[in-house]
């Protein structure tokens, strides 16, 4: 099968790689038939996270190809979403909502979706199978649901995003974007995308932001506060993983408000002094998206919600190193794999 | 009248200071009842943070004495509860229960209560009545109330203890010990004391442990693992606010879990991964022990709870400086001053 390696940073290549086979009762083997670059996957690619001959991708839909004796929720042709961290969901974590934390969890990056197949383990707990087989114009959204929109939506339940509520969203990338149209689902008042791109900035209006603020830093938390009484949003999203993009989120949210973290930090250090005088609710993390897949599988199939419309660029996964470069230089939010 | 000014670390004395006055219509001037002394009144007494010619104390009880023309909650003669932070308790932050972060808030250490008497300004959103004149057996707990109970109390909200949780405390000075016995009265089912003093392991069974931890830092995670399936407390309330204390509070609780940070944290700094592959909740800061007091007071009046017991050592005002010895020395848990 073709699959993705990246080599060293900016060094993308489409290999010929064996095909998977289950190795364990509990696997499933899928045929892709979508997958896509993640915000998260540019860290390497930018070489300010190590790689090294290292399979990619973590994002993924497809059909289940083959299944191992044990697994009893899913059968051979249905239509999948998975998550991007493998998980029981039966430990006690993973009960508790936090899949992303299961004891028995791994990373999908490590088994690499950029690719025509892929051997998910744990494939009863990690993937949720589709209504029926989907109209191709779902599967943008569906493959959406497998990251950026469970990410997005876990930032807008994690700052406790709803009704009544000031959300402001910090980063206006593909999980920026979701984390608007989470905070427009879960019924938030008023939703502020920070954001200087017009053509993110018209997204997020799509996705149900009230108010654009192009400034960044404290002037971005200057003009929260003008916002907002001078106390601060309800609900912060923070959606990058900088330094100045966290110290923005946090300025950003009132006393007693809540922040849900969920760019990947890089570098980030919190001055504990600083956080206890906030005195904010803070959560954030990898998103257990597994928590949240099948009700928004749902919303997607009912066509409530259209989150596939954050990819805008979609490439043969053979021109994956064009999608990579796409990205890094900002002229795609999001690019689609097909396979 | 006669007030505890600490000019320099280890030089506490109280000196003859002109009465207060009523200066804004909404303060209050009372007469202290009793006062005490804090934990966080020892990082100045160590050198641990500046001082110079300070008025001290920031808990208080005591009788209105006299009371400004817009003051209406109140009157001459009550006996008063009070938080360690003025609040008008109307404003916005005030409403949604963050009183220590009001838009017109001050800290009551700058007015000092380890005197004979204070103004209170914006009496009625800081002051509470009791519904009569205390025995003075209930003063005690009364005065824990304005601060190390409503601290502790915080902590266990923030960090969600409630029935079927197991709560883990890290600190077991006056704040941790009362956080105990928060947990304790919201339902916990397991509460985990980490202390390795057994004067303060006793007071912390009185009050409702059912486990102790004598280990520290990452021995203590991992007994507290190991008390708990591998997994971690679903609550932790962190009571010091040293860097080992914090770390130890982050790594005991488990994903998803609750970490309630109360002990005023002094160069504490917290690495931004660590915190987002923890997947914890983090609430902190000054305790809005006005959104309490009423409940607290009600508790303690129907002798429901007795935090006063926290208090072991009881001096005259004007010993004062033996009383801050005694707790630096760790030979007093709590120091109540008597005036």
């Amino acid at each position: 099968m073709r699959q993705v390696v990246m080599y060293a940073p900016g060094d993308v290549r489409v290999e010929e790689r064996e095909d998977p086979k289950i190795i364990e009762p509990t696997d499933a083997v899928i045929r892709v038939t979508a997958t896509c670059i993640c915000g998260s996957d540019l860290w390497p690619y930018r070489g300010i996270e190590a790689v090294n001959d290292q399979v990619m991708g973590h994002e993924y839909v497809g059909v289940v190809e083959e299944i191992g004796s044990e697994v009893k929720n899913l059968k051979v042709g249905d239509f999948v979403v998975g998550s991007f961290v493998i998980s029981d969901n039966t430990c006690e974590i993973c009960r508790s909502g936090y899949q992303s934390k299961c004891v028995h969890g791994t990373f999908v990056s490590t088994i690499g979706t950029q690719s025509q197949k892929a051997r998910i383990p744990l494939a009863d707990g990690t993937l949720v199978s589709t209504p029926g087989q989907p109209d191709p114009e779902l599967i943008p959204s569906l493959l959406a649901a497998s990251d950026v929109l469970g990410t997005g939506w876990f930032g807008a339940v994690a700052a406790e995003a709803g009704p009544g509520k000031t959300v402001a969203v910090v980063g206006d990338g593909a999980v920026g974007l979701m984390a608007v149209l989470a905070a427009k689902q879960l019924g938030a008042e008023r939703i502020i995308a920070m954001s200087r791109h017009p053509e993110r900035q018209e997204l997020a209006r799509f996705y149900g932001a009230t108010d654009i603020v192009e400034e960044r830093g404290d002037e971005g938390v200057a003009k929260i506060k003008e916002l907002t009484n001078g106390l601060g949003a309800h609900s912060v999203i923070e959606a990058v993983g900088t330094q100045e993009s966290m110290m923005q989120a946090i300025r950003s949210t009132r006393p007693g408000g809540h922040l849900g973290f969920v760019g990947v930090t890089h570098g980030v250090e919190l001055l504990g002094l600083e956080l206890f005088f906030a005195e904010i609710h803070l959560h954030g993390g990898p998103a257990p998206v597994r928590r949240f897949l099948p009700d928004l599988i749902q919303l997607i199939w009912d066509r409530k919600i259209d989150p596939g419309k954050v990819f805008d660029l979609a490439l043969p996964l053979d021109q994956a190193a064009e999608g990579y470069k796409a990205m890094d230089e900002r002229r795609a939010i999001k690019v689609l794999l097909t396979v």
